[in-house]
């Protein structure tokens, strides 16, 4: 691709709301562009990017006999409400209504369509084990679109679902589709781990997420320091044992009393006013979920976490209130919302409430709280649920040794669907004995367009992107130092040439622009080999670096073939071998 | 891949509301299953096709200089409301609120995003031209969708938008996009036709569409027998010389009379009770236009055309009124409809029934109608436009020479926008002379679907399709006649493994079934060759034919590739000459 007239707009300043480096280097780079929040337009080297992840997909894909369809992303109601999530998935799936007044989902993910597919095409288990994918583009209305496509509204996935007669056969799809999901993800280059995870509205069992490892917070991975245990912390499980820790602090019982608190509202001026340490404190936390109004109650020095509340409670959307509807439903700000005389209000606690004595708690009352309470004996009808997130000090809720914290994003995800979905739209099919039998289904999917950026994210210096080889938009940044000087320009446009004639991908600087601009440019975009036509090109050589070393050497143009073949051969085994 | 566990559900019998062939034959040979009315899943095969064409497609966009890019589904409403298409686009536009209460479309089509982007990321002549393109989903809410993919509500289309700074770039970049088309339906192996077209909603001038001739009535084409001149008969201009057909029956001005004429309702039944030609009754038919209720009258012997009826009036959606409907606002059934005395109703006329005297049209009253009609005289306020489709006899509006009427599908379509976008959505750039000026635009679709599904409908014969080499989900169909006979499933196995490792697609049958089933589904399926491995195999020969001619060869094992090379060949030197 010539550069000239390519749609390459790199930026010197990137807007203020990229937080995280991959959205600022998409940015920076000309990958991406926001059309509306959560909404983004890939451009040519985006695309070309993420074309190449689909590559990677669809080989690996096809080499364990899956086979590719396409399904629609508009998805009759009915569909959704024979499996019971149009209520389910709340505010997260879109839906429209068409000319005629038909109820529409956006294809968020399409368990109910395949089914249904699957369930008029096959009736026989001779036909089965089948597996088919798609790489299709899913919406989803985030609540909160962040980290440029990281978190977006519309993106494109990969999405996989098995059917098979026999548990042991879905266990076998499963096992096939985790190692063809390890082979994708070293090709991409991406250093990752698989976790266990939260199956979500989806449903099912076993499920494991593959986390591309970044520190960007956008998910916390748990894993023991002993044991193989590893897992999403919305799903890591908080051993009942340890949160019940009890923290009396004394012999007498003390009885409820009502405390003047002016001002005082965080856990921390909580401590400092009463004395304390955070674990006497009851942190109280206003969610709607769904159309009830939910106080959580969590230890002071513990965090609630969202997706295990609305497990708790069945619900199939958790939102925080605003301070509005906190002052609505408790009459005051939120440091003063409490357990006490809050009709209409549903109190679920953390079982790390349970070991509270002596404790302090909101009032629900302006500038007033209670202390003295004993939550076995203040809090009779509270049910007690594991709420929180775990923390680091939490043991592993596998053998009790210590954890350790990583942080991560969700590239991939595989689960074992088991009969969900084929009892509730009728995939049945005739067993080898004779019977009716419903269809045991797997569902797999990967976030290609977030692929990329967890790639950036990965693989990045101040400088800018640094592609990996099979990622790569162009594996060659060919740059042309003077366009104005005759041999350098013949030179570049005869290697452009016959580069290409040998099936590179080129990306060829002959913009009229100075050196500079074309080597920050060239740092920027990151494609693999950089060769540069300068003054030497009159002495038939040119010169070579690496994105990721950017060290140059000169090669005589009758070596070039050589030294890129080694390039090659040497991101070959780095990719084999590095991230294992 | 092995058809044992193949997603390829072929049936015997096909559902009755499959009318035209490509329709059935999608369904029949497993390649589509609708979801919802026009909204439908490619199945393996019918993906693998649009995957190829999708091939052919990008191949031609990159060597013009196109880029490809990819741009959401998600549209902002402030967008189309920029561009006044919010409104203009009528119902067929989809429309739907996320969770925040802010309104989208579902893109039926991209100017006002390529625009924008556009706007805002070129700023200088130097940068320009620039042509960019997508594979992409489009979201259509036909009002009458049908013939399987070929009119659907959700579609893969391929849409470039071309941004030139001079007229005669626009020219140029029009010129070479009109030759990439070519190329690509040839490479399609489609018999097709370039015709004016009308621009519709999209705006602009000059635009020509590519129709695969086929005769299912999906559209008209009408191409001169001397000049040049070919358009769709939705935009064909009808001379407005030949329109006023005067048919006066005598000397004497008639007066309006109502007659009664029971039953009397059908063109047909009224010349019968008139004893007159066609060309003397006024025909009516009533529209919904937008919000309006439409009276428009035409010679008896000649039909409405919506699209110039919705021109006319400006409006964004035209509908026949049901029976219901008229009965409201007519207070009659619709054979008794005429134009006097109907307010509220806006009457139009086609310039054909300017010569009408003596004429009849129907009196708004049951079993009624009024003869005498004299169109000068007695519909004074009546606006007259070109509202009917051209027949065959009337001369070409270019030369006046006869015409001639062939039936297409629509499966692309060029455009020259001018400036019509980036006037409204502020595309403007430097121009060399140092001034801010309008960029100049075009755009540019193919209905990748719907070429999929044109493919089929001019190659196929009884016993199913034919495709044609470039298109072919795979090029050989090799088919073991026996798995239980050692020497031919060894040979089948190894031949299988053979040809694939040289890069063959291979669709290898080795079902469990008999014979005859094999041999019918390899013909429904249609690839090229079929390689069949029977009992000659024991000599070392399989059988081999082509879809096209049926006629079986025996081919020595070492002679294969020779017989297939040569079969590639024929194809390819096919497709160059053929179809131009």
């Amino acid at each position: 691709m010539r550069m000239k007239h390519a749609l390459i707009p790199t930026l010197r300043e990137v807007p203020g709301e990229a937080k995280v480096d991959s959205h600022r280097l998409m940015l920076k780079a000309g990958l991406a562009r926001q059309l509306a929040a959560g909404v983004y337009t890939l451009l040519p080297l985006g695309l070309k990017a993420l074309r190449n992840v689909q590559s990677i997909i669809r080989e690996e894909m096809d080499a364990i006999g899956a086979q590719e369809m396409l399904m629609p992303a508009l998805h009759p109601a009915e569909l959704w409400q024979q499996s019971g999530r149009w209520e389910q998935y709340g505010p997260e799936l879109m839906r429209l209504t068409d000319r005629n007044g038909s109820s529409f989902a956006l294809g968020a993910t399409h368990e109910e369509v395949v089914t249904s597919l699957i369930a008029n095409e096959i009736k026989s288990y001779r036909k089965l084990p089948v597996t088919v994918y798609q790489l299709q583009t899913k919406f989803r209305d985030e609540r909160r679109p962040r980290f440029g496509v990281l978190r977006s509204r519309e993106f494109v996935m990969k999405d996989a679902y098995s059917f098979d007669t026999t548990w042991e056969g879905l266990d076998e799809t499963y096992a096939r589709m985790y190692d063809a999901y390890t082979a994708i993800f070293n090709r991409c280059g991406l250093t990752f781990r698989a976790v266990e995870a939260d199956p979500g509205t989806i449903g099912g069992t076993d499920t494991h997420e593959f986390m591309a490892l970044c520190a960007i917070g956008e998910d916390t991975i748990v894993s023991c320091t002993s044991c193989g245990y590893a897992a999403n912390i919305e799903k890591a499980e908080v051993s009942p044992s340890k949160s019940i820790a009890v923290s009396t602090s004394g012999a007498v019982p003390k009885l409820l009393e009502k405390m003047h608190t002016p001002d005082v509202r965080t856990i921390e001026q909580l401590t400092r006013f009463f004395d304390c340490s955070a674990d006497r404190i009851v942190k109280a936390v206003a969610y709607r979920v769904d159309d009830r109004v939910v106080l959580a109650l969590v230890r002071g020095d513990y965090a609630i976490n969202e997706l295990k509340l609305k497990h708790a409670l069945k619900g199939s959307d958790a939102a925080m209130l605003e301070e509005d509807e906190i002052a609505e439903a408790f009459g005051c700000k939120p440091g003063f919302i409490g357990p006490f005389g809050v009709p209409g209000v549903t109190v679920v606690a953390d079982r790390s409430i349970r070991g509270i004595r002596d404790g302090a708690a909101g009032a629900n009352e302006q500038d007033f709280h209670w202390t003295g309470l004993d939550a076995e004996r203040d809090l009779p009808g509270v049910p007690f649920f594991d709420l929180r997130n775990m923390t680091e000090s939490d043991p592993c809720p596998k053998c009790g040794e210590p954890v350790r914290f990583t942080e991560g994003i969700e590239v991939g995800h595989v689960f074992k669907l088991g009969t969900k979905y084929s009892d509730a739209l009728n995939a049945a099919c005739l067993t080898e004995q004779g019977s009716l039998a419903p269809i045991i289904m797997g569902c797999y999917g990967i976030g290609v367009t977030r692929t990329v950026a967890a790639i950036i994210e990965q693989h990045h210096d101040e400088h800018g992107i640094i592609w990996p080889l099979e990622a790569a938009p162009y594996f060659i940044h060919l740059i042309c130092v003077s366009m104005n000087d005759e041999v350098q320009r013949e030179t570049a446009e005869a290697l452009y040439a016959s580069l290409r004639a040998k099936g590179c991908e080129v990306l060829y600087d002959d913009r009229d622009e100075r050196p500079g601009v074309k080597f920050k440019d060239a740092d920027l975009l990151g494609m693999p080999v950089r060769i540069t036509v300068g003054k030497k090109a009159a002495e038939g050589a040119v010169e070579c670096s690496t994105r990721a070393e950017r060290v140059h050497t000169d090669v005589p143009l009758q070596e070039l073939d050589a030294y890129l073949s080694a390039i090659m051969k040497r991101n070959d085994s780095h990719i084999r071998t590095d991230s294992l």
